[in-house]
């Protein structure tokens, strides 16, 4: 568990805490191919369709930008923390459209923690999640709670 | 376009309406492919280290649910309809694990309907949204905005 030695703890993640994720370039392919699988309308799976719609061009279903997110988000920030999860996330919102070739960089900020009440090993974060497109546009913005086990006595 | 025929807009879906869109059956085999693919924690993606984690076995991510919720909906509800996209969800919750060879059904009711002020075509909906597993509990649920556009006047 050598890699394991630098294992990030819910204390470790103060109010305030800020950080960017890294970034990914939307792909035409991928965000057809997702959408096929999990949201085809025509405006996410078909470019000819997606013309005349309602958004002017083919975009990414908002689902997919979230599951970018999350991707950024877990291989950054959870791999190599004590992460339990997510009860859920307040006020998603899909702000500008998601368009192949965008390139989104995705950044949080820690807004709340407390430690549980009932879970002495357990705490618990409010952060603001934010998909920032290459115009500084920010496209994607969620609150999320998550949940992190705490320091344990031995490691303080 | 005679698949078009039956076409359906912000009219036909009246607050108060209510509709199942069908279930599907969880693999761990897909649980992990999505999850290696944009949420990869241990509780979601490695079965071993999942049974002694925060949740006992392995999980499915919330967004892997959350995506095939939009599948279901999506193939029963939007493919025959004027939606116009979605900006964004209120409330998600992930109420409860989703385990592998749990079968979730998909459900909603419209809570909230009006036209638009600005856009004439246009009207929004605002619905429940929940899966339900083989035994009655509700594992995730969220309130959605939706547009779709109006009947045109030639068709009322």
């Amino acid at each position: 568990m050598s890699e394991r030695s630098e294992l990030r703890y819910w204390e470790d993640f103060p109010v305030g805490t800020e950080a960017e994720h890294g970034s990914v370039e939307m792909t035409e392919e991928a965000m057809v191919a997702f959408a096929r699988e999990f949201d085809p309308q025509p405006f996410h799976i078909d470019p000819e369709a997606a013309a005349s719609g309602p958004f002017g061009g083919l975009i990414a279903s908002g689902w997919y930008t979230a599951a970018l997110y999350m991707k950024l988000f877990a291989l950054s920030e959870l791999q190599d923390s004590a992460s339990m999860g997510s009860p859920g996330v307040e006020e998603l919102r899909w702000l500008a459209p998601v368009r192949p070739g965008d390139v989104l960089t995705a950044r949080s900020r820690v807004l709340e923690a407390w430690p549980s009440a009932t879970a002495p090993g357990r705490g618990t974060f409010i952060g603001e999640h934010e998909f920032v497109n290459q115009r500084g546009e920010v496209v994607m913005r969620f609150r999320a709670r998550s949940l992190m086990a705490r320091r344990p006595a031995a490691d303080g």
